[in-house]
């Protein structure tokens, strides 16, 4: 390998308060980089990517504010960063040697990059049956955002009514599986016919709807929940939230995962919930949560879903998008209904 | 005294479901009533009513249902009930005694009552220093949802910032006082320039705006509360709750006592909330609560509250209206700006 490379990489070229963002926000440029092991300071690697996390929350950086979520804005001309597992290709950190495959929570949208090895969450031992993919799916954002949402602040006893929207997307699959391994009824919405099926019959779900037919979101959880709702974990927000509140149980739990079907409005252009009343009167605890707060629970948790994925009681899924042009594509396809599972972007094998 | 007496009653008449109760809702009437020993089943009591609790709630009773707050309706015909401070005339129970002065948690709205003796919450000594109104009051429904409010579910750390709406109603007078014992920055809204003031001289509140006037709330927010609020007891619903949201911290909580500002309007008509996903972001915790699912706590309340009341740390204040009659008037005055504080009616001296 030479010491100059030509790394693709993906950066920020506008802002895009309202829709989804598109090839005049989000644009894929080359640059040289040094690969040059004398070229980097102590205490980094220089890595290449293999898979790249594609998480809705990206939306923020790019919005000017996401309103709500408060994640920070890029600056125009900066490459994005998401989760990426990642492989050494030189290291001056004694902890990491070439070749070792590398967990990286700051990953830059490119093909290569030089990292401070404080930005390292864990080594990745591709030996122990667990899929690349899974460590960016179930062991990644979404899973222990399912696992906070479900273990820790929804809490459902076993045989208590759980509903979970976006339920065939990467945090959705993993919260329905572990509602049903709590013993729980377990539910779920999403866009289509086939996740409906999906969610049944590789999630473990006990039943679930299409919202797209099932649009009165009234009389389907009527239909679904006919004792009531006692936990509800919301992804998407909107019509569906205020339904929600409508068929809770006395002192139902809703915890706040994310609100997908309102990223792309600006606030005051977004659906109002009317019937918070209903918090009162049953006794509702609502509450939002963002994973970044919860990095003390992060070794709890990835020792429960590594022990669920191997002994099989969790079954993720990927899909995996090959080639780093595709990122753009494959972060709208989150604002979508044509994404399964957990989305990445496969930049090498 | 004869045996039989003329008693008056208020009973509901008819229902409705929007709008503020008027007399064709709730009439009084006038029915005879044996107050003879004999007249009585064991474990009862024949009482005269001194005070009525005055309370928004009870707008639940004669609505159909008062969606969200899932009050039991009350039947037509049927007197309706409050929290009341009751003299015994007669007893059938060894407990009680003549002239005893008691807390009836299911007080008649009548001029007298024949009580069993289960629906008293506790005995009176009209010696100890707290005015008997005070009972129904910051030792009543109000005052133990405040300090649930603030003690239980808000929680605020010293000199945190508190936010309190309906500030100089029943729960407010309390809820701000409480904050303040803890040491917070304590802020109220009202919906007047006296009871601003009131708020600021008796109450003890850091500061406080009319609503009326300031009705930007997001602007008066902003000059208010410039480092964010930490704790809001929710006493309004609607607009105040979505401003709040615009100005919450990482971590806030909501405590939901109640939503005035929406129960005359059925919930398809209430203001909807568009701003929720700041929840997620800022990791907010709202949450619902009822007097009657605590009961478990009320002793350890009014060990706090007669002690505070004693020491002169709390200082209520009362709006006595005299006269059964004035029950209509007096349930419409909470939900209009002219009461101040608790409001009873005193139906005997
Ligand atoms: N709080 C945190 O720390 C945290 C961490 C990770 C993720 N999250 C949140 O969790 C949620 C799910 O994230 P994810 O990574 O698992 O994404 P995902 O579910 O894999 O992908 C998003 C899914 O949302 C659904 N969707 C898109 N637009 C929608 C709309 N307008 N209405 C309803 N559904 C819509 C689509 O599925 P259907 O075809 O089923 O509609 C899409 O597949 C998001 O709200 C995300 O922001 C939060
Ligand atoms: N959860 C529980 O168990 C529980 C128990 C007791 C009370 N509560 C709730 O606590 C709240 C306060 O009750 P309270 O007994 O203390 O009554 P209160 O505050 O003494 O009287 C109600 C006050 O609300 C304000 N108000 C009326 N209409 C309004 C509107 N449209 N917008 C804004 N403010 C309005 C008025 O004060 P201003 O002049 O300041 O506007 C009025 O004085 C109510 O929501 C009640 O339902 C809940």
């Amino acid at each position: 390998m030479g010491d100059l490379v030509e790394n693709k990489e993906w950066y920020v070229a506008a802002y895009s308060p309202e829709g989804v963002p598109t090839s005049d926000h989000l644009k894929l440029r080359t640059v040289s980089l040094s690969l040059a092991h004398e070229s980097i300071p102590d205490d980094h690697l220089i890595v290449e990517t293999l898979l790249l996390s594609v998480d809705p929350y990206l939306r923020g950086t790019i919005t000017g504010t996401l309103e709500g979520l408060f994640i920070p804005q890029y600056q125009l001309n900066q490459v994005l960063t998401t989760f990426a597992v990642v492989r050494v290709i030189r290291s001056k950190d004694s902890k990491y040697s070439e070749g070792d495959i590398l967990l990286n929570g700051y990953g830059l949208v490119a093909e290569y990059s030089i990292v401070p090895s404080s930005h390292i969450i864990r080594k990745i031992d591709p030996a122990n049956g667990i899929s690349l993919s899974d460590y960016l799916g179930s062991l990644g954002v979404p899973g222990f955002a399912a696992w906070l949402g479900i273990e820790v602040l929804g809490n459902p006893k076993p045989a208590s009514n759980v509903f979970i929207s976006a339920a065939s997307g990467a945090v959705g699959m993993i919260a329905g599986q572990l509602a049903k391994i709590r013993g729980c009824r377990v539910i779920g919405s999403t866009g289509s016919d086939d996740k409906v099926k999906l969610i049944k019959e590789k999630f473990g779900y006990d039943d679930g709807f299409n919202y797209n037919i099932e649009s009165d979101f009234d009389a389907a959880l009527s239909k679904y929940f006919p004792d009531g709702i006692d936990v509800y974990l919301d992804n998407v927000g909107g019509k569906m939230l205020e339904s929600v509140l409508n068929h809770v149980n006395k002192n139902a739990r809703i915890p706040l995962c994310g609100m997908i079907s309102q990223y792309n409005k600006v606030w005051t252009e977004r659906e109002g919930i009317r019937n918070l009343l209903n918090m009162v009167g049953k006794e509702v605890r609502m509450e939002g949560f963002m994973i970044k707060s919860y990095l003390h629970r992060f070794g709890d948790f990835v020792k429960d879903m590594e022990k669920y994925l191997q002994e099989g009681k969790i079954k993720p899924k990927s899909k995996i998008n090959i080639g780093i042009e595709n990122f753009l594509e494959s972060l709208n396809s989150v604002f979508s209904n044509s994404n399964i599972g957990k989305v990445v972007v496969q930049v090498k094998a």
